[in-house]
């Protein structure tokens, strides 16, 4: 089902959220994680392209808040006595990324919307997971979290747009959302963002 | 010749200030661009041993300054009209990092001893450099980052004490220190950081 503000097709399931609820320093875990990667992702594109300007700003902001709320899950997971491990690969993200094409320019353009789709499945994930979490202090961070990131896949469909044309950044869209979709619903439900 | 709390055993010539000042333009993106480098250091540290919890909250804090200082950079070589462009290999930092040894434990004294030095030498470039920057609000940014980067070094060299004897950290740090002498003297002088 669309939702206003998304560009996903399909929700986040409530049977998602009960195995989260479960599993919640595995999920904390997974979500720090998830955050050190947004940021890095970020200053990752500005490397690949220090001549596309218009990027470079809205990228290191972005990273900078990533690695805030990183911070702040670390603190969570500092407080709860829960030592990380290194994470299982993330089959979401990369298969995602393996639609991106070449050449440059056009890597570019689908990295972005990539980035843009993938932040707003993080999104999914917290805005439906948040109203379930028991604890206040938490249910508040999340709720918080999810509000703040809900933005965020614009910021990379915005700079999609400053070096592609509406048409062209839209139909890439729309192809892209549908594969998101595709992979969204073969992958095993794991308590983790991805 | 040593410096009192600096680990190093050259200092920066002059001629190299010169050199910087003749093309400033290009250090600043060479700078921009190690402010990012080292924020991703840190960050990859903390994706590689996550287990290691005592290296996890300086190493994001520290990723965070970077990042910090990386966007002040950046917002000067935007007031400048500076277009960035892809550096060249960082020969400086590449080459130190090959004396890494395995195995993972090993690794990780060995990456942070590094990290620390090439923290100290960025911080010995700024330092020596900050005085003769002419423009007045250059000088004082430059100034206030070498001031507060001075103590950069240190936190990894912490890092390391958690998990390894003084007598072991205090030999590699001496053994890494003369590798990295020759090859600070045996690279060609660049307006660059590294």
């Amino acid at each position: 089902m669309a939702r206003f503000d998304s560009p996903l097709l399909t929700r986040t399931s409530q049977h998602w959220c009960s195995l989260v609820l479960k599993n919640f320093d595995t999920f904390l875990i997974d979500h720090a994680d998830c955050e050190r990667k947004a940021a890095v992702t970020a200053l990752s594109l500005v490397r690949s392209y220090p001549e596309k300007s218009k990027l470079i700003e809205p990228m290191i902001a972005l990273a900078r808040e990533e690695l805030a709320h990183y911070h702040d899950v670390h603190k969570i997971l500092l407080k709860r006595g829960v030592v990380a491990f290194k994470s299982k690969p993330d089959d979401y993200t990369k298969t995602l990324r393996s639609h991106a094409r070449d050449p440059r320019d056009q890597r570019l353009l689908d990295l972005l919307l990539l980035s843009g789709i993938i932040e707003a499945r993080a999104h999914d994930r917290l805005e439906t997971l948040a109203p379930h979490i028991k604890d206040k202090k938490l249910n508040s961070f999340y709720t918080h979290l999810a509000n703040i990131e809900a933005g965020h896949f614009k910021i990379f469909f915005q700079a999609a747009r400053h070096y592609n044309s509406d048409k062209v950044v839209d139909q890439r869209i729309k192809e892209l959302v549908a594969i998101e979709d595709r992979v969204f619903r073969s992958l095993e439900l794991l308590p983790r963002i991805h």
